[in-house]
């Protein structure tokens, strides 16, 4: 296996591999010049927010800042609304819905480490995939740890840190997030 | 009733309304340049800050980068002190008193949406004013969440996630934030 | 003592005095400078770095955006790697171990005000040193608060607001954090 083809199957990986380091580097260029424009080359702008949103489908918009690690991680559906400052490590596959919000700051992680610091510091690294259903509603300044599954229709409270999976129609909160209520989506 | 008027009176709006459509990108155009200076364009920065900030009192510092989504719906007292990476979604009325302290990375929402997939999914929005006294002091990385109120004088913990109203002179904090304790401040 | 002595030692101090002002300004206009430079400038981005750092050992990474109150004020061991988006207001010493790893929008203060609002809008203000041990791994959205001191091989959970010290060889999380487990690091 590629240190690519560990990394996206959740295993140890390295990520100094010529291939990551290049394929981090070229998103932190298109990124970096995302966040630049101002809504006047705003054309431009989403020119360049397809080419870091590899596999999203029609109609995505992101306000800068946003911060990724690969982009050709994320695969979203049609609708995407992402507001301000969203980080996504998509390490592993991130998988989005279709018609989600996210508010500003949200921030979705599957990038993650040894607990023990020998292993830790060895270089290695690996990560676990994030799913989002269709319909899910991220409140701002959320936190979605690795390996998180949310269902359809989840409302994400603002500042919640979701660190285990959830079904689908409800509205999770707090730290760590619990079910707050059901929705009745009929 | 105009789509601004519904917004700002907290019932369902349509955020695609050209009349607000262009009042948004009025303001990302300024933040966009306010968040681009550094001090040594100290003084052109501080004219853009009040171009933002129509409705602010004398002697507002914020330290970039700083968003929101509209700017005009914030009426700020004099002395309002803002540190780096404040958001403030200000699409109902976000009132603040004199006199006070943001930390960084403080988040301020007033919007919001139906809890339902459907009529979320409709595009039409609401939102919800916040108000907050004289002298208050919010801890970095806290998030106010729409139509919270705070007294005077009360102090929110760092990382707090502000669901409720609270009277003057507490300390609160957590997530959901809760009183910690109460400040004699005779 | 002047003003800067006052502030190391964790006394009330006059933040508009000249020399702290000068070193505030200064740090601004460098990390001002490395937040707008891509990875197509890395050298010159890696010596400003070193210059926001006066006090950081070998092979250090910062992801920008960074941001903070002096630089000078930061004592980093070897191997610090901090991601996107880290804040650490370093009024007081912010000491920090070997092989630490920061995850994004990590927040580090040490900038306090008094609880009473009169004497908090004297205009002065306080701080309170932390101290991170070798070995830790902060997670995303972690904020930790004035006076702390994490242990080595300490992991904090993502979002945990960290109010407290803790001892060395434990996962902790939550707002207020807690321990959750001990890492056996034999």
């Amino acid at each position: 296996m590629t240190e690519k083809e560990k990394m996206l199957a959740g295993e140890l990986y390295r990520p100094t591999d010529p291939e990551l380091t290049e394929a981090r580097h070229r998103v932190r260029l298109l990124f970096h010049k995302f966040n630049s424009l101002s809504e006047v080359d705003l054309e431009e702008r989403q020119k360049i927010l397809y080419q870091i949103f590899e596999n999203a489908g029609d109609n995505l918009f992101v306000e800068p800042p946003f911060h990724c690690d690969y982009g050709s991680n994320i695969k979203a559906g049609k609708n995407l609304f992402i507001n301000f400052n969203c980080c996504i490590l998509d390490v592993a596959q991130v998988t989005i819905g279709d018609n989600c919000m996210f508010a500003p700051h949200v921030q979705i992680y599957t990038a993650t480490h040894p607990l023990e610091f020998k292993a830790r510091n060895s270089g290695k690294e690996l990560a676990k995939p994030v799913t989002i259903g269709n319909n899910v509603w991220i409140g701002g300044n959320a936190t979605i740890c690795p390996g998180v599954t949310l269902g359809n229709n989840v409302v994400v409270a603002a500042g919640a840190v979701v660190t285990k999976s959830f079904p689908d129609d409800v509205v999770i909160g707090g730290n760590p997030a619990k079910i707050i209520k059901t929705i009745d989506n009929r």
